[in-house]
């Protein structure tokens, strides 16, 4: 199925709200979703009949080649430039602007250009790309395809000696020999008690040691299109503790990961996770999200946490992954991505779950 | 001589002009540079007496380790906690903030919280990382050095055949075997009538051929700190008219590079370079600013261009770049990361701009 762009227009403009106005897309991945523009800087200006594309002369050429017929493009050299063409293109309409992505400041200048006609768009647009097309999709598989085959590819270097930054610089060569752009957030490598305890922890010189946990966050990125994973991998043999933690948080990652299905509530999924780790004494570990949208953006709706309303629809790719820290002790989190489809759910993540390293 | 986090928060509240009450940084860069704090979430709230970063699960422990023992660690699980948090902190001051950072929805749940306390920081916080400390020079050096070092040891590559993905990826492999933490940020290799012109093109797996024009945009990252450099080479021999063209460009950088010097308005230097082209009937071709700061940010304050009112001060470190861009005949650009000096300025970038390639 082909999708137009007008068709996007025609999403955009109604989650927003907008009806005889215009709205104004500053989000670059919007911008990008209902374009095609691929820029760092663009305004798109949606209005019933008419599509504009604002941005400067680093891109207006690329611009023309990436963007429909239907979207004349113009040329603003300033940030004032961008404010007096949206004034020129809507001279009497409403805007409707993203106060999710527009800053304060950004706001006052496009207020004293047009007064009391700056709205709000209606929240509801930060779901307008929630639901994936095959296209879409299929970027995001073969995201997660590539990133799976990195680490297959890297499992000899589980080992003493290693150090963390030369996991990650093999982790993502491999994925760009594999024809990935690119990593799609900065790889993560963190060992032994102290730094695999840390979620966002960066690669260090620190070389693995026995009974190391090592914890890998890795993704790759295909046209824009983001994938994320992680494993936790011991090396030699963990202790008992340890070893019995990861059986806990790979059972509650499961027990989460079978409620991903269309209709279900975020926050009940959320909930189940984290009753299977308190049962074992082990919540209090868990510190973050459970989860997260993936597309354009590697963190994007729907959240997925105790405190969010969201509730799941066929095509959004979402991930599940618990992790447990515990300075001193070891950190693991385990982390899938995973495809909402229309009765239930695909994990497009594959790489083995089996933490014990070869030899 | 070595900085002290007091001194940095003293900076940044007499910026701000916030006297007696309470400064909330949320743009990362800032926090880091005022606590050392390098998470990707963040705010940092300074009072005159206390300095507080409020931060998620995901980043307490790494935020303790990091930061000075004079900033006090809050874990906020949600936004609504970091809202509440700072509330709590700051129950009475007025709040300045960022604006030219902050959302309007975040400025909207700040101000339903703290009512008519929210302030617009003074705009001259923008400029508060700009005099790099010799620490923070040292970054960048490094960082220049090591774009160097890959572009020198990736000479061979450029000749017919070779894509300019495989160039990419060279470039950014060998940065991370020099030592850096990855590349400053998606590195451009541009090559050919077409793609050349496109100053923010994206790497393809287009083979070099005879004559064209290769423009690679490369740069480091070392400990959060950037570098910034472009070089045009020809591959085989370059037309007559493509010749003049860069004999023109490399006078009018280096025209431009010559004014770099404290005191110096930015708009000057901007002119100078202009003049330069337009004398040789080439301004049209040159559609974007002429640099811009660099630091922790790619793209920070001083921004180099006929619209802004700065003067250049020392220890700015900035780029000089223009180039030319005509669609199905040729692109070109040649950037040098500058060091603005007590007196003058220094050359941090060092790669040759003889544009011809070995054989």
């Amino acid at each position: 199925m082909r999708i137009e762009p007008e068709d996007r227009f025609a999403s955009a403009l109604r989650l927003a709200g907008v009806d005889r106005g215009a709205l104004l897309l500053t989000s670059p991945e919007d911008v990008r979703w209902c374009s095609g523009f691929t820029g760092s800087n663009g305004w798109l200006l949606l209005q019933e009949k008419r599509a504009t594309l604002l941005t400067d002369g680093r891109y207006v050429d690329q611009a023309a080649n990436e963007v429909s017929s239907i979207v004349e493009v113009l040329e603003c050299r300033t940030t004032r430039a961008m404010v007096d063409a949206l004034s020129a293109v809507a001279p009497e309409d409403p805007i409707a602007v993203q106060e999710g992505h527009l800053t304060v400041a950004m706001w006052r200048t496009i207020s004293a250009a047009v007064g009391e006609r700056l709205t709000a768009a209606n929240s509801e647009l930060s779901n307008l790309r929630r639901s994936k097309s095959v296209t879409e999709i299929d970027k995001i598989r073969r995201a997660a395809e590539i990133a799976d085959a990195a680490l297959a590819s890297s499992i000899e270097l589980f080992r003493p000696g290693t150090t963390e930054r030369a996991l990650r610089d093999a982790l993502e060569s491999r994925m760009r020999e594999l024809g990935a752009d690119g990593p799609s957030y900065d790889t993560i490598v963190a060992s032994g008690p102290n730094n695999s305890a840390l979620p966002h922890h960066r690669p260090t010189d620190r070389g693995f040691e026995d009974g190391d946990t090592v914890v890998v966050d890795v993704g790759a990125l295909v046209e824009g299109h983001h994938s994320d994973m992680t494993r936790t991998f011991f090396i030699g043999s963990p202790s008992d503790e340890v070893s019995e933690w990861y059986r806990i948080l790979h059972d509650a990652q499961a027990t989460a990961t079978a409620l991903v299905a269309p209709g279900r509530a975020v926050k009940d999924i959320d909930t189940a996770c984290r009753r299977v780790l308190a049962t074992a004494g082990l919540e209090e570990w868990f510190t973050h999200g459970l989860g997260h949208g993936v597309g354009l953006q590697i963190h994007e709706n729907p959240f997925i946490n105790a405190s969010s309303d969201a509730v799941l629809r066929p095509g959004d790719v979402v991930t599940i992954e618990p992790g447990l820290y515990r300075g001193g002790f070891a950190g693991m989190r385990i982390e899938d991505l995973i495809l909402v489809t229309d009765d239930s759910h695909e994990i497009l993540t594959s790489s083995p779950k089996d933490p014990i390293c070869p030899r």
